[in-house]
């Protein structure tokens, strides 16, 4: 498997296009569209909070199908909470694509992500949606228009493009995603497409993109909070001519390496991209004494302000993490756990050790920090990206609807 | 029921003293003692997090001979995470105490905040405990220094003194506490003292905490961190000479009337003084199926940085309100949940309403704010004390240690 250069477009007969078409105040990209130029099995994953807004939960209805030929998304408006019409709205925009290709409204999934609560300009998405059409290609300049024009409060676009082999033949995997706040398991945490030229059925797609995503976007804190826009949608069309994957084989165990490879790479960057951060955190839970436990403890530090605040004043404040660590529910003796900031040992059996301050500020200024909490309770293991929580944050957040 | 002028020395037969013994590096009072003139019967709350300060073990400990004469409380250091070396200067620090009063040490409670995972500096704190002794009396003033002897990043010292009558004798209940930052239930979040001149056995007495604690002080979130010295302790010493308290009798149900008043009170200074505050926020649910959903919404709603992030930009963001009951775990229909802020209705029917902005501004520009939630899936209610998410909150908490 390798990393290659391109976007969302880069397997075979996908093309994309990104266009502005008035959702957002600033003028910028609001409206994204991925096109297979055949039916490709279609799997994905969605927020697990009760409130869902209308074009995932249109999403969620067309792809039991498992069968789509395109994916919509707008920013700057979630199309969440308003009732009958933000169904209409969602059900309107993907018939507009559906004419355009000529197939069955079911066949195409919606995403929105934004302000909750405001009703859709309809003249506006439709408009943008033809506008799309104008300009859909399988270029990267496109991809990457398509990248941006998902974006809320992201500061960069984010994608990853891997190849690999299968029969022979060269395969590949791509995604994008957006997602900056509103960041945290139990679900999607955020919008995310993959495109791939595998052929796979939609069943065996299905159960790789959830094994791959608990692993992965499961595994993003921003600030412990979820959005009720949540998703993310694979799109397998076949065009590399490969055998069709079937489950529980070789073959399919690389292909879930490489959207876990995407996966990762997109979560890191959305960590990365945190509204506010100023730093990519990695936090890693050894020797806890089962995986229920080890993620109790990762999500516990992960989403505690206390650590997130001292990690952007690059203060090595361990008690802080000891502390996350012990309100977790996770089953440990202080007494054995030991954490490391980088490569420096700072708590040993529960205890704080005479480490060098200078070093741990030098590990702390970083941009990329790994937190390494060893419990000693016994074999299990997690870990959770997330970013530090600065000033920028409160800025973000303080207006997000103005 | 009055509340009446004065500190935690209100009640008959207390002294309280608070010195600076040199913890605190600005020379603030950083050693508060409190004294009854007999023993008192003594009672507990304390964190459920796993790790624990050394002084709060100890007072855990002590606590359960159901008597103490004396409660010694330093700053500027937790006392924690030190192993071996904690326990034994938890206990000289109680011995310290026990030699002035001549009482044995396990009538003497012991309590530190502050910096975790720093050794206690001993020669001060006991220079500290001979000052509070030679200075210890029951004026208003003494307690006042003992309650700002207490104070990490609080801004404001804490009390509270309400009067009632037993037996056609008057009875006080006086408290006081610190806390601003770590503050979350599930325990007592803060560090609290009560004292009453009640006469009631300290069985009744636990019972009687216990029952005020769940309702008030483990309805406060600041940052939903938990810390490991948080305690709440309460002495009544009898010095009232009413006929001692039983369980289960109007007597019981007035003194615990009169604890929960001064929790109530404390929680909300607490949350007003949370670390970079600029609003008291009470978050309120009605029509839950049932009390576990209530609090988990209310928990949700108040933990959420997005929701305290928009009330600090005064941001009438209530979809944020409705996505964080949405994740809760809570069980409602999104279809039959209102939202209101102050006595505006923003959301009904889980759908926007077009309500008055420059109403909510003004609404959310007040110091104290109520966003109630109304589920329509049951009869039950909760509430819960939080504050707002300012940029001071992460100035604060990115440099604490240094």
């Amino acid at each position: 498997m390798k990393l290659v250069d391109g976007g969302i477009t880069a397997p075979q007969g996908f093309q994309a296009a990104g266009v502005a078409c008035g959702l957002k105040k600033d003028g910028a990209p609001d409206l994204a569209l991925i096109v297979s130029d055949r039916p490709a099995a279609a799997a994905g994953v969605f927020t697990k909070n009760i409130v869902q807004g209308h074009s995932l939960q249109l999403s969620r209805r067309n792809i039991r199908g498992g069968r789509a030929r395109a994916v919509v998304i707008n920013s700057g408006n979630a199309n969440a909470c308003l009732g009958p019409a933000g169904d209409r709205d969602a059900l309107a925009m993907a018939k507009a694509v559906a004419d355009h290709l000529q197939c069955p409204e079911s066949e195409i999934l919606t995403g929105s992500t934004g302000v909750i609560g405001k009703k859709m300009n309809m003249p506006a998405i439709k408009a943008g949606i033809d506008a799309a059409f104008a300009g859909l290609d399988d270029s990267i300049e496109a991809a990457c228009r398509a990248e941006q024009a998902i974006m809320t409060t992201d500061l960069i676009p984010k994608s990853c493009v891997v190849e690999f082999e299968l029969d022979d033949t060269a395969v590949r995997v791509a995604g994008m995603a957006k997602g900056s706040g509103m960041i945290h398991p139990d679900m999607a945490t955020m919008i995310g497409v993959i495109t791939t030229d595998c052929a796979v059925d939609a069943t065996t797609l299905h159960q790789l993109l959830r094994s791959a995503v608990s692993k992965t976007f499961n595994r993003v804190s921003v600030d412990g909070d979820t959005s009720v826009c949540d998703m993310v949608v694979i799109l397998a069309n076949g065009a590399a001519g490969n055998r069709p994957v079937r489950p529980d084989t070789p073959e399919a165990v690389r292909l879930l390496a490489a959207i876990e490879k995407i996966s990762t790479e997109l979560s890191r960057l959305i960590a990365r991209d945190g509204e506010g951060a100023t730093k990519l955190v990695e936090i890693r839970v050894d020797g806890a004494m089962d995986s229920e436990d080890a993620y109790r403890a990762v999500l516990a530090v992960a989403r505690s302000p206390l650590v997130k605040t001292a990690l952007f004043g690059e203060d090595a404040n361990w008690g802080r993490i000891l502390t996350a660590v012990g309100y977790s529910g996770a089953s440990f003796d202080p007494a054995r756990c030991d954490i490391y900031l980088g490569r420096l040992k700072v708590c040993e059996n529960g205890c704080a050790l005479a480490f060098d301050e200078a070093e741990a500020k030098r590990i702390l200024q970083e941009k990329d920090i790994l937190i390494r909490i060893v419990l000693g309770a016994g074999p299990a293991s997690d870990r959770m990206w997330t970013c530090d929580f600065s000033y920028d944050y409160v800025r973000i957040n303080g207006s997000y609807r103005s």
